[in-house]
């Protein structure tokens, strides 16, 4: 049942599939539209934002949701309905992305990871955390608390558009202090897939952790967690994996589990003096409540993706047409492009020069095309364009022609 | 618009409403049931576990989540919706329990709001945290976390059922070293209402740390966050505030917010070479994404308990039933109890010697009842009755009749 997939150097390389409106390809395109309400509302390119929720998962939200309110939770049977639905999506999780059961922890966003991650680290003070120039503001927020609180030094490595070489870059950045690598898989403000087994490699050789934002990864790209060979992978879940917000995961490997502390702890056993053994595996590390409709929803829309959509087609759909996407954009007059096209997947970022990229994506708004532009130091601002599979080669042909035109507007 | 409400003491002594099916309330009470649907499935005695949700607030959860699912979440409103439902939620809690919008960070459970609390001291090796042998087995845990990375000390104090001289307990406990006391509001074994005033005000002459566990607190019995003067109180919106389940929210005074230090964090200002300023005010303390539907539903149903049912009438209810109950099953031959009634509110902890309080609580919910029993040392196995006010006067009755009933089946 369960689909295994391959690295992710082969979904910008690899398998072909047919992206010129093939009969079979299409009518598949069109039915699993169908199960997507929200992509007929708009032209819908802002999967790095949310993606749409599948009809199968709001369906499995608004049944657990009603059995809530209706029979109650007022019995003991109700905890252990619960945790059963969380076992089964880590179990989910853990055949989708090639990772055992025992290293996969349920959290509320990739953030949410993240910080769960590096404030898992016993740090000395003096310790060397390695980033990156173009790291979203929530990994730099979570770097920057575990700086001021353990005395860190944080290496920013600037890497250009992402498209060089990043591992050389990060390399002469290393020094005997350099405990954590942290780094996206795919970087928000450019796109840039980054070389993650080569830098996991490098890393393990040198006994220094690998710590990955996947925010913009699973469900863009493909991820096979034990090839990549990352230490901890932290993935959202209502992006390009169609889940409901407040979802998501974090990947640890079973190797590594004793070397990430918990912070914040829930079970285990203990004595009220203060000595305490956490839960077994990665799941010690989740917090909170699980709100049991949002998981079963979470859950049901990942088992559609893989059993109805299947992830190694839309992978290589998500990256087939950013292809179509860049190659259009590329021959239109009075744009720069921000995506390095030897090294993306389904982002392509772009400026108009001379309108702001928020002033591009609100024009683009009152064309039915919605972006998103982002604007956050030490980045670069830019208009963003998700290219996911449920968008059709002819909505894409179109934005390329909104922007065109819109490009002419301020050229005269 | 916004009841403020009273202190913890007077909704066991204070007010006194008619609990003697008059018919005014018995209307009232009749009408607020048909807005329960739950409470009509069983009988309905586990507040302390899941209260039971109002259907205002079910119907605000689907038309958000409809809404996600046909609207979509690919524009950039999305994102300031979103915030504003937030801030709307942070703006009701902060009404309802007398708390400044700044002070209010939405949580998903009782137990995060501690560990975001535990872990924002600044712990020196050595440090010394108070707590009591009653606790939550989730504050244990937290506490235990604390103790092992940063060498802290913990002293737990045996209180016995809590209905004696806690404070002077807790006070032969502090040493030149006592940084934290960590308490429950009302203790989920006995039902004992701590006396969270005179605590705080003994800790706050000694610069000592108050955080508070209130999982069983707010909604059953009264909470004015400024006079009881704690300095972090943590609630669960899914037990006596009927919220949904990972609903929550953690309240932190202003005044020391200093004393507390995120170790998760989402946003700020920052610099990529690792100086972060938090977000002002407890908001800072919260993470991940929030759920939307889940937010609106938390919302509308606080507001629901707020001008629908009335917090003062609801405590004094509560308590109401409890006294009827524990009044009751003092009259019951084979049965003793747990609960102080000196010093009580909404739950009767009892047990049938000779029957596990597990078999007490499946026997009864073969007879249409359901309570809970808990069974974690160091507190003494229990079985638990939660006297919600949704309960009537005659259902209490019939469970007692009930228990009287199962406690002969042990004796002939």
């Amino acid at each position: 049942m369960v689909e295994r997939i391959s690295l992710t150097t082969s979904q910008t390389s690899g398998t072909k599939i047919s992206t010129n409106g093939a009969s079979h390809d299409r009518e598949k395109l069109d039915a699993l539209r169908g199960q997507l309400p929200a992509v007929t509302c708009t032209r819908y390119f802002n999967a790095g934002s949310n993606g749409p929720i599948p009809r199968p998962a709001h369906e499995a939200l608004i049944s657990q949701a009603t059995a809530d309110l209706t029979m109650g939770r007022c019995d003991l049977a109700f905890y252990g309905k619960r945790q059963g639905e969380s076992a089964h999506l880590r179990g989910t999780i853990a055949g989708l992305f090639n990772a055992n059961v025992s290293e996969v922890a349920i959290m509320r966003s990739t953030t949410e990871g993240m910080n769960a991650a590096l404030n898992g680290v016993l740090w000395r003070p003096g310790d060397e955390i390695i980033t990156t120039h173009l790291e979203h503001i929530c990994l730099f927020a979570a770097i920057g608390s575990v700086s001021h609180r353990f005395g860190v030094t944080v290496r920013t490595v600037n890497i250009g558009d992402g498209g060089g070489d990043v591992l050389s870059a990060i390399a002469a950045a290393v020094t005997p202090r350099t405990r954590v690598i942290a780094i996206s898989h795919v970087q928000w403000t450019t796109g840039a897939v980054m070389p993650l087994a080569e830098i996991a490699q490098f890393a393990r050789e040198r006994g220094i952790l690998t710590i990955i934002d996947g925010a913009q990864g699973a469900g863009q790209v493909a991820v096979d967690f034990h090839a990549l060979g990352v230490d901890a992978y932290c993935q959202a879940g209502q992006k390009w994996l169609c889940g409901p917000n407040s979802s998501g995961f974090m990947l640890l490997r079973d190797d590594r589990l004793g070397d990430f502390r918990t912070s914040y702890l829930r079970y285990g056993t203990f004595d009220p003096a203060g000595y305490v053994v956490p839960p077994p595996g990665a799941a010690r590390f989740e917090m909170g409540e699980t709100y049991g409709p949002a998981i079963a929803a979470f859950d049901r829309g990942l088992e559609w993706l893989r059993d109805d959509v299947g992830f190694d087609w839309l992978v290589a759909r998500n990256a087939a047409l950013g292809k179509r996407c860049i190659g259009a954009l590329k021959t239109v007059d009075g744009i720069t492009i921000g995506t390095p096209e030897g090294n993306m997947a389904g982002m392509v970022c772009f400026n108009i020069p001379g309108m702001h990229p928020k002033d591009v994506s609100d024009r683009l708004a009152e064309r039915g095309q919605t972006i998103r532009f982002v604007d956050q130091r030490p980045s670069d601002a830019t208009a963003r364009i998700s290219t996911a599979w449920w968008t059709t080669e002819e909505e894409v042909d179109e934005l390329v022609a909104e922007i065109a035109d819109l490009a002419k507007t301020v050229q005269s």
